[in-house]
């Protein structure tokens, strides 16, 4: 139908500014990830404790993507490592298109390491090609271990998932190993971390992934 | 833009069906809610609380969306009362053709209170009237105090919301009270519950809210 072509269409767009975005990111050497959760799932807070263990000599940037406010950014800004809030007035989701006019003026060359948070939004996002090099989707333990099966887009095409909050493991009917089973009953090989901002609980593997992730760029 | 008339032709032609499906509720007296929160917020255990609370004589019927997985209408099916999943196979949000169409067969005067649970995501089912007499967004205590600041499309359009997963709160970085006046500030109206479905707090409440808009109908 119209809708479906339109749809079609868009993401069609999407995918060739994104296929650009991805030879850019290639050409000068930056990783990007693209950061996928519902809403208060911990992206930002991930990232707050990310930045803060990074050397100040590491060449890291972060987009960071919402519907209103800049909150994300302020927070984020006070590392000192580039950050810029991508505002999508409405839009559930990142594009491409936004990602592109977010970067102008940055030197790429210059970043190694790109965070691009999404909307907080478990659906939408998966379909929107950022360009980025992997897709990461966080899963709370507040959120119940039945999330992947009921949003398997994201599940499939993220190459991680990070459990978050897991201080609060006792606190809530929720099993890990179930929640991961589920997550690979839709990608058999995603990788799993769990890990807690709060208590910094499991922060050691997260950043030795990311570190692998550049390494082998 | 083309894309975003398409758009505004898709909720014109959704706004048109939500009115006839108010209408049919106004006629045989159905109250009609429409649950809206962050995926994991706690809607089908608030509903699965509300069920087992209920008397077997109250005219209560569920619609319950997802993506994928009729899980939730399993969940909420061994209460006794009607309960239909719809499955959106994709689409990240329910809309009003869904809506009629699950509702095919059901007598609409047996029916005083219709709960139709959405699909996980606080941003695209604002969008989309289903005929209901009142939104009611669900905001979960580990989700953060700011997020009626990021989603205020829907916490101005909700009549009420309800805090969840209250019992969490000794253990989460959360003050009602800081969430409550950013959703005041969205919609200065908007009503307030706090509650856990894991404890039971706060319950009653819920309950005397329910069969408030029941006597008012």
């Amino acid at each position: 139908m119209t809708r479906v072509s339109m749809e079609g269409k868009v993401l069609n767009e999407n995918d060739a500014l994104a296929a650009e975005l991805r030879a850019e990111f290639a050409q000068h050497g930056v990783f990007a990830v693209n950061l996928i959760s519902s809403p208060g799932s911990g992206k930002t807070a991930l990232l707050e404790c990310t930045l803060e263990a990074f050397p100040k000599s590491r060449r890291v940037a972060v987009l960071t993507g919402d519907i209103q406010t800049d909150a994300d950014a302020a927070r984020l800004a006070k590392y000192g490592f580039p950050v810029r809030q991508i505002t999508t007035a409405g839009a559930c989701h990142l594009d491409a298109r936004m990602v592109r006019r977010a970067l102008e003026g940055w030197d790429l060359s210059a970043i190694d390491l790109l965070f691009i948070e999404n909307v907080g939004n478990l659906v939408c996002p998966t379909s929107y090609d950022l360009g980025e090099a992997k897709k990461i989707v966080l899963l709370s333990v507040t959120e119940g271990e039945e999330k992947p099966l009921k949003y398997p887009g994201i599940f499939y095409k993220a190459e991680l998932m990070v459990l978050t909050k897991i201080d609060l493991l006792p606190y809530v009917p929720f099993r890990p190993e179930v929640a991961i089973a589920n997550a690979r009953s839709i990608r058999p090989d995603i990788a799993v971390l769990e890990l807690s901002s709060l208590t910094g609980a499991g922060f050691e593997g997260w950043i030795e992934w990311v570190e692998a992730q550049l390494a082998r760029r």
